[in-house]
């Protein structure tokens, strides 16, 4: 759906809710609300090519903490999607190889699997395509990934752990495999049971009230056009202004006119503890974030009541993260 | 003791036991071996000002892996001293702000607070001395001490783990109490239960018959007149010549000629997962280095079943890594 449309749908949609809205104080009125959304599942889709097994879990944990992917040796996967900080790195952007800033704000990889693109400019359909981007990147890990291969083959417990990850191939240790890997890793890193997961599966108190109306306010006004479906993405691009540094995005890919300045729709799962917001970082709280979302997206300016009601309610995205230990690598 | 002294007396002892060895094969014989060492107490010395209280060590482990504490903001004290690389960073020599190559290897945290003193030159007394020194050198985490203060005040979950740790102070946030917390919770990385801890204290079966006859190597050889005491390090500096890139050592700390490409002796604790060794991280496996301390400190060279009894012996002091869980930062 292409942004304008979603924006004329969602500001309909919004207006005449918000008329109705009123009259309606209802459980048929809650349902409306609920049925707009879904929890998270326990685990986002799974390609048919790679299917998730404990082996390739283990060894890609082991391969997102080993720094020795890069090329200086001391920036891992885990350096700017660190499991401390909601596995982003809470700078405006992201800061790689001998200290250089990147163009674009670290997307935190928490529920990463649900989303139908990867990148602010959605460049690879699927982790398996994005794992390798960030090792190679002249910004982030620059490393030549037939160097990280020979690194990996020195430890035996890697080769021991990718024999075990891919028992079918004569020589596991290849790029493929290390994707493979990786984004089966992140397919595990989701974050379950947030208030609002509870209180869609009928736990009337897992949110609080205001957090209630938040939602129905992000409904009324259509946020939810954009945020829907498990990860509350839908894994379209548009068009965003913002303060600070920019690039060409979605038009990098597809040299579309049309794409110039579009970014990928991002979760907000999470998103109180993935700031700063947006894909150059420059917003760094949810208040001012909403805000530049009602403005740009939807044309409309949120009285602080609803303001207040829409934060409250994205803090109710904060789920459960993954307990993960740190690996003891060779 | 200076370390001419030490390998006379280590040289000395050497040969007198290397004679009697034949002769001696009971329990009398193992006790006298037994007798030269002792298991890895629960924790080092706590000092009189910094008692190790559970709020300090908390706050400390925050800290410990808070990448703002950098001026780049990615780069936190876990960055080199790495859990998942046996609290160092694997690498010959520390990498730090904007990829800046340091002079010295960095050290294992593990046991760190059973030294009498912190740093390859020694330079500090202890971890409250060490903890601010990476954050402000200008090839590590280049950060101004005030500048980190004024980032962790920013956030109130600080200002409270600040108040509960250091409940006396009217204002808690202040460089002393950083770098209180950060030792306190480096006191509590700790290794025990090694397979060599586990032997001395009577359990027979912990050790092969290889490393029990390099423990005795260890002994009869003279490695234990510098390598003894709970962490194995007789915290006295002696002279090193290694290949590659080197510094004064001791004499920038002390200006006394004597001390000219001094070091500290390291521990031997984990020393298996602590390579490169040495203070330029200039050999990167235990044979060489056990063939390097043989010449330089001994003035001998291993015959090859010694050289691997030492070795063994040496993957016997790998202890129990502690259990760290990542902490959630603000």
């Amino acid at each position: 759906m292409p942004s304008t449309l979603a924006k004329t749908l969602a500001v309909s949609l919004g207006a005449a809710l918000f008329a109705a809205g009123a009259a309606m104080a209802n459980d048929d009125e809650l349902q409306f609300y609920l049925d707009q959304f879904e929890p998270l599942p326990a685990l986002p889709p799974i390609p048919a090519n790679n299917s998730l097994t404990p082996e390739k879990v283990e060894l890609g944990k082991m391969l997102f903490f080993e720094p020795r992917l890069s090329s200086s040796g001391v920036i891992s996967c885990a350096t700017c999607h660190n499991p401390a900080l909601g596995w982003t790195d809470r700078l405006p952007r992201g800061t790689g190889h001998e200290g250089q800033i990147g163009l674009r704000n670290t997307p935190t990889v928490l529920n990463s699997g649900f989303l139908t693109s990867q990148f602010w400019d959605g460049r690879e359909p699927d982790l398996e395509g994005q794992a390798l981007g960030p090792i190679q990147a002249a910004d982030e890990m620059a490393m030549d990934l037939d160097e990280a291969l020979e690194r990996i083959e020195q430890f035996p417990i890697y080769v021991e752990h990718f024999a075990r990850a891919f028992p079918d191939d004569e020589n596991p240790i290849n790029a493929q495999n290390v994707a493979f890997a990786i984004a089966s890793f992140e397919r595990t890193l989701n974050t379950p049971n947030s208030p609002f997961d509870r209180f869609l599966r009928g736990d009337r108190g897992a949110m609080t009230d205001q957090q209630v109306d938040g939602m129905k306010a992000f409904v009324d006004n259509g946020c939810v056009a954009c945020h829907h479906g498990p990860n509350l993405a839908d894994g379209l691009f548009h068009r965003f202004d913002l303060p600070g540094p920019t690039d060409l995005g979605r038009f990098v890919v597809t040299g579309d006119e049309a794409d110039r300045y579009h970014f990928r729709t991002p979760t907000l799962r999470n998103v109180a503890v993935t700031y700063p917001y947006f894909h150059n970082g420059s917003i760094d709280n949810l208040h001012d974030a909403v805000n530049l979302m009602g403005d740009q997206m939807l044309g409309q300016e949120f009285d602080d009541e609803t303001l207040e009601a829409l934060v409250a309610f994205l803090h109710a995205l904060t789920g459960e993260m993954p307990n993960v230990t740190i690996p003891a690598l060779p």
